[in-house]
Parts: C-alpha cells; sequence; structure tokens
C-alpha cells in the first residue's frame, strides 16, 4: 500500500509526550520493544521521553519487562540493551512555552552529532484536554517542521477522541491546522491499524469472486457489532463523559464501514484510498434530529450507574444505528452499527447478508470476524447427508491463525509507530473523516444530551440484539 | 427434490438379474443391508435373484457379511435374518423366453399372496450385451407393466454403458423403448448418484452468494478432473472395448459438467431438472471431425499393452476434451474435462476459476471437491499477516464430513435402490441426456478408431496437467 517510487526517509527521532503515563506504559513503549527486536527500527533512530514527573531510562525498561511478563513473554536481554540506548528522557511540562526550549535543544544536538536532518515524529501520549496547547507550542516553538532544506518531516501522531461532537471537533481540526498541515498529522484508529483494515481491503479487491456480490443488487443487510464483555473498568470519569456512540460508533464502527463498503481506489495508496473513503462517508445520509428516536438506540448496563457513583447518569454504555448510504451502490441496504459493553459476548464481527433478488431462497451471510479469532466465513446452505433432501446452515470458513499459523500478529501500535516512522497516513483518518464522522452522528449527540427519553436499562450478559 | 403431493407407491418386488454376479455381491446385497439396517425398506418388500447359476439364500447372506467384513464393518444379525426373509431365488436364464414364465408366476404369486399389486423392479446387473434381449424378453412376457388398473408399475434398472457410440446408443434406447417408456426406465449414473450430484445442486440453488458469478462474465475457466490411481484392475477385455473417454467423458464428466451449468430448474424435481439438464447438454458444440486434433488428447499410461496383452493397442487411459457452451451464460468460457488412470492423485474436482473483467487481480477460484474429502473451497488472497502488504493465497473450506461427522453417507447404490423404489428418476440419466452426450463425443471416438495419431504414452504417476 506505500507508493515506493524512491524510499522514504526513515531516521527519525520519536518524542513521547507522556513516557510515564499509562499509554505508554502499556501499550507504546513494549510496541517499541516488540519492533527492536524484529530489527524494524531505523539504524538511527532516537526515542526521547518527555514527561514533567521523573523517570530513568532503567525503569521505563523495567517496566517493559513487567508488561511482557504479564502477558506470559520472556524479555529479550539484548532487545532491552539496545532499546534503552536509544531512549533518553527529557524532563518538561508540556504546558510550558518556555520549557520546549530544552526540547529544541536536544532534538538540535541529535541531529548535530550526526551531521544530519532526522524526521521528527511527536506522540501525544496525554490527555485530550491538553492537545490543544501542546500542538500550539509545538507550532510557536518551531518543532512543527523538520531541519534546513525540508530534507525531514515533523509528523503529529494523537489519539482519539477527535473532539465531543461536530463543533468540539472543529475547533480542535482548526487548532492543529495552525500549527500542523493535513499532512503531517497522524489521526490514530486502532481499529485501522489492526490487521483487520487491510485485511478486509485486500479480501475486498484482491479477490474478484465476491467482488460481483457487493453492491445492494445483493446485499440485503449489513451489520457492523463490537460487543464487550467488560464494562468501563475503572475508567469513570472517562467514559461519563464519552459514552458508546462517541467511544465507538463516530470512529472505529463508522470507519470499519468506510471501508467496507468505499468504491476500490484506483491506487491502493493513501491519498486514493482516503479520497474513496471520505466519497462513502458524504454518502451517508446524515442523522436528522427528528429521526433519532426511530434510527438511535441507546442502552446503559444495570449497575453502571453504582460503578460511577452517578444515580442520574444518562451516558450510554450501548448504541446502535440505522444508517443509509445513499449511493448507488448501497441504496436501500439497511445498515447496523452497534455497540456495547457488559454484553454477552467478545466479540467484532461485520457481517453482510446476500439474498437473490425475488429469490424465496434463505439467505447467505459472510462475516468478517475481527476478535477473537479473526478470520471470515462465509454460512451456506448444504445438504445434509443422507437418502432426503434436507439442507442445513454450515460455515465455510477461514481463519488467520490456523492458515498463517499462531505467530503473533502485529498489534496495532506497533503498525502506528511503523507507519508514523515511514509517514504512511494510509490507515490514519483525515480530518475531513472526522468531520464527515461527526455530521453523521451529531443529531444523536444532541437529541441524547437533552433528556433520558428512551434510555434501555438492560442486564449485564444481554446479547446486542435483545437491545 | 420429490414432487411429494401424494404419497407414491413404494412397496415392491425387486427383480436382480445377476444376482451371483460381482455387481450384486459387492454393491447390491451390501446396500440392499445398509437399507434394511436403516429400515429405509418398505414393508412390503421382496428381492428376487435371478440366476442362472445355483444360488442360497444363505450363502448371499454369507457374501453380505464377507464384504461387510472387508470394509471393516460388523454385520447385524437381526438384520441380516430381516433380510433373508425377503429374499428368494428364481433359477433362470434371462436370455431364454420360456424361463419368463416362471419368473412371471412367482411376481403374480407374492402379489396375489398379499391381495395386491405391488411396483416391479428389474435390476440388469448382468453383461451389457444381454441389456436388448432380456428387455425384449421383459416386454414379450408382460413383465413391462404393474399388475391391473395401472396401480402399480414396472421399472427398469440399467447400467452403464448405453451403448458404444451415438449409433449403437440410439439403437440401444430405441430397443429398450419398444418394451419400456421413458418414464420406467431409470439408468444409472453413479456419479450422480453419489451424494455430490445433489450437493452441487444445494450449493447453487440455495445460496444467493455464489449465483451472482456463475456465468460468463464471472467465470474464466471451468475444469472438471477425475484423477485416478488404479490401472485397469484386471478388466483388461472390458477396457480394451471402452478406453477413458466412454467410460468416464461421455457419461459421468458431462452429466457433472451439466449440474455445474445449468440454469436453475422452476421446480427442483424430476422432469423440471432434466429439461435444464438437457437445454446444457444441448448448448454444448459437438466437437467437429476436422477439431478432434486441437480439442481432444489422449493418453495411455507405460505398461498398459503389456497389461492387456495386446502390443499395439491404442486403448486411451486418459482424455481430455475441450469444450465450448454456446449459451448466453457460458459462452467463450473454456470448458475442460479430463480423466485418467495411473495417475499421480486419486481425485475428483469441479474447479471454476473467477476473474473480474479487465482487472489485473489474481484469480479465484472455487472447487467442489467430489473425493476424496468431499467439500466446498474457495482459493482466496489474504493478506500475510505482518507490517508489509503481502498477500498469500488461502483456502476457505467447508468439508461434509467435518461439518456433519464422520457418519458414512449413503452409498451411490442405496441412493439408486431407494430412488428407483420410490420412482424418483431425478438422478438417471434420460435417454435425451445420453444421445445427446453421445453426440457431443462421437467425432472422437470416430477418429481416435482410425489410427493411433496424438496417442501420448505417460508415465505412471504424471499429473493430469502434464499431459
Amino acid at each position: 500500500m506505500n507508493a515506493a517510487s524512491n524510499e522514504p526517509l526513515m531516521s527519525g527521532l520519536l518524542v513521547v509526550f507522556g513516557i510515564t503515563g499509562d499509554l505508554a506504559h502499556r501499550y507504546l513503549l513494549p510496541a517499541l520493544y516488540q519492533l527492536e527486536r524484529q530489527k524494524l527500527l531505523p539504524d538511527e533512530f532516537e526515542i526521547i521521553g518527555a514527561t514533567r514527573r521523573s523517570a530513568e531510562v532503567p525503569l521505563l525498561l523495567d517496566g517493559i519487562e513487567a508488561e511482557l511478563k504479564a502477558s506470559g513473554q520472556t524479555a529479550d536481554p539484548a532487545t532491552l540493551a539496545s532499546l534503552g540506548r536509544r531512549l533518553r528522557i527529557v524532563t518538561m511540562d508540556p504546558t510550558k512555552a518556555a520549557d520546549y526550549a530544552n526540547l529544541k535543544a536536544t532534538l538540535d544536538e541529535l541531529e548535530n552529532e550526526r551531521g544530519v536532518c532526522l524526521n521528527r515524529l511527536f506522540y501525544l501520549a496525554i490527555p485530550p484536554q491538553i492537545y490543544g496547547p501542546v500542538v500550539d507550542l509545538l507550532g510557536s516553538s518551531g518543532l512543527n517542521s523538520g531541519c534546513q532544506h525540508g530534507a525531514a518531516d515533523s509528523r503529529l501522531m494523537v489519539e482519539k477522541p477527535f473532539g465531543y461532537d461536530l463543533t468540539s471537533a472543529t475547533e480542535l481540526v482548526e487548532r492543529l491546522h495552525h500549527s500542523f498541515s493535513e499532512r503531517q498529522i497522524f489521526r490514530i484508529d486502532h481499529y485501522l491499524a489492526k490487521e483487520t483494515a487491510q485485511n478486509i481491503l485486500v479480501f475486498r479487491f484482491a479477490n474478484p469472486i465476491f467482488q460481483a456480490v457487493w453492491n445492494r443488487q445483493h446485499v440485503t443487510s449489513l451489520t457492523i457489532t463490537a460487543a464487550e464483555t467488560i464494562g468501563i473498568e475503572g475508567r469513570v470519569a472517562f467514559y461519563e463523559n464519552v459514552g458508546a456512540l462517541r467511544d465507538f460508533v463516530q470512529n472505529h464502527l463508522l470507519q470499519l464501514l468506510a471501508i467496507t463498503t468505499m468504491a476500490e481506489p484506483a491506487v491502493l495508496d493513501s491519498s486514493h484510498t482516503h479520497a474513496e473513503k471520505l466519497k462513502l462517508l458524504k454518502a451517508i445520509t446524515p442523522i436528522q434530529p427528528n429521526e433519532v428516536t426511530q434510527r438511535a438506540v441507546r442502552g446503559q448496563y444495570r449497575g453502571y450507574r453504582e460503578e460511577v457513583g452517578n444515580p442520574d447518569s444518562t451516558t450510554e454504555t450501548f448504541a446502535r444505528l440505522k444508517l443509509d448510504i445513499s449511493n448507488n451502490t448501497w441504496r436501500g441496504v439497511p445498515v447496523t452499527l452497534q455497540t456495547g459493553k457488559r454484553l454477552n459476548e467478545r466479540s467484532t464481527t461485520i457481517t453482510l447478508t446476500f439474498g437473490a433478488s425475488g429469490s424465496s431462497a434463505p439467505a447467505n451471510t459472510l462475516t468478517f470476524r475481527i476478535q477473537p479469532n479473526e478470520g471470515i466465513a462465509v454460512e451456506l446452505l448444504a445438504k445434509e447427508p443422507g437418502l432426503d433432501q434436507h439442507t442445513k446452515p454450515v460455515e465455510m470458513a477461514f481463519s488467520y491463525a490456523e492458515s498463517f499459523g499462531p505467530a503473533p500478529q502485529p498489534n496495532a501500535y506497533e503498525r502506528v509507530l511503523m507507519d508514523g516512522i515511514r509517514g504512511d497516513q494510509t490507515l490514519f483518518t483525515t480530518s475531513d473523516e472526522v468531520l464527515t464522522s461527526w455530521r453523521i452522528v451529531d443529531s444523536v449527540v444532541k437529541e441524547w444530551a437533552k433528556s433520558s427519553d428512551g434510555l434501555i436499562i438492560y442486564e449485564p450478559g444481554t446479547p446486542a440484539a435483545n437491545i
């Protein structure tokens, strides 16, 4: 998916804001360890941990070791050592303008030592409330561009949430654009960064057998479900402000819908892929205020209010939207996006139902199982062996683990970091996509904020289909 | 697939000509045992073994026991005993007119004892050379119809070969029609009577997901291969006169092609199914004499001539035909039928290759595996796990054994007998189908008889694709 006409510059300086935080500890540092172990990091690659707390490289490495151990792996001492040699700490308050001089000096010095320009990657592993100020300060301190002659790049890597509604998202997009151009901003969507998204794209565009049926003439419905069995796992303040619609539907599920239904890009590179994805998102009719009752369902698991200590909470832990894609390929196909916590199973799936128009034959389904056990399954009717003519649904399935062995797939953070290092934006979200997605759900956000009307209290363990 | 509007008469008298022969011993009697064991035989059902040799019921039952033992099964004494009670022997020379009076008396008596009319099924487990005389005598002795009021039926069950070329097949069809109408004749094709044929029909017509691509717009080629590792297994006289084209292509492979490509019958009953199958066979352009060299390939395994003791034998043990189906659905799709003995594997498959027209994307294949391990497999391209964009062919598969358990499927003879008993002709071959199939290959038969030009001598163990 790389347009690798001439080899891009990969050498770089990765600045992680929040190196002592939970995200860095649990995901970023272990992902860097895995990349180092597989010798995927460029030779010239330094990691600068920025933090206002005290930190030491050996303690960070101990943290990686502990994290690996928790997932049943043993840390390789040589890998830890070589990763340690790339790591250094810059103590700073990322909201304080004065502290950026020191950071800049560190980066300049690292380049001067080598006598080259290096790409600069700023990873914001910090609370979204301070994205704005930090990005402003990166801009005003001149860290928003690489060193002279444009030989190197400056890139910003940010995690969701990208705003809380259409208005705040628009503001955030504009604020970031003051300091960084769209080309420099890597908005992370972990569902896209999993193998999944690419598996779907390869499946769709490399296999002509299914292309003929990928349209309203053959698809009778499309449902994307992200079901979790866990609750909010103690993230009270975060979840009370977010809810299922913002946490999953506006971003992950709409992105999955887009890659499942967008037209084939003329070239499978970042710009063509994003153009098709945006075209698809724009073809989804935004839900109108007067449609919210019939197009959106919300639920909250029993016990949630006690858990968050707010007896009046109307935050939804389950959300379902019914959407229409009003283009020639999909018009009229009912699209359902749904997600929830404390449901009966952990399962993320994209299911297309196929029926022959005008035929009474039962429908077939094609399911992308995203987790667990990623794979693709087609449910078919087959004849039961025997002298009678009974049919039974059977599964024709392909499992990545079965076909490619139990080798761990690169996790989303390894992918995100590597794509940031090589500057491939294909699996990131553009500002247009973010805003178009918010536009689709904005009325629902607003209507749900007004009252608790229609909020369904469901028992933990309920199947999504029953809510 | 039964048009079961009113319950058909199943009670009957099965007359097996050749009860002491190899076919009866190895297949028919064990199949009757299995039907008895599963309590599928009608209450009123007698089996009359006709033979010119001496025979005794206990010896036939011993034969069943031995046959079961050879396939690792233990005979159930109660089943053997109840089957034995249905069995009786009529000693007769089936080519002698005078002997039919006794046979008729036996059948009449069995009906008189019960005071009912029973269906009469005549199974010709005898050499094809005497099909003609036996059928003539069944007709002239009045055994070609059931007893009065048309309440019962008389049916003729015959094995291949149905003629040796178009001329002899036409003669045989006409001769049989002197005594039996088409409705009464059950021409057995074991490939249709396996579960396979019905599995293909169910797969095709019960699953809309594949119907959209089942045509020339999406299928780029269609190949049916019946590969065997065994040689002619001592059947010297038989095989020298037949060869691979007559033994497999004219019947089994053309039948498989027909059910794979025919249009969906308006009703899945015998008459609609046969009408669509015949329409398809008629759409196949018969090979012209001047096309034989380019459309037909023949081979003979090294060692065959020694095996049959004929140093000049030109009998083919491998045959391949390239055919065109000249209708709107399939025109231009290259169709290959091929079969051979002493090849590198035992495998019968129907493979469709799919490509997007005008796309450079690699092709997909969909394969019906008929044996071994019957099932359906789609070869897809999937992304190899990892940070790069490599794809690899993987299989999405469905196996009958895996889905339905290792329970033995009814074998072809159980099916054939049950369908004969209930009068369902769906899985048998009509005279029109037989003659149309001969018409397709007749030029090849004739050209190959003229000389040994183009006969390829192949080493045992060669893959079909290399011949």
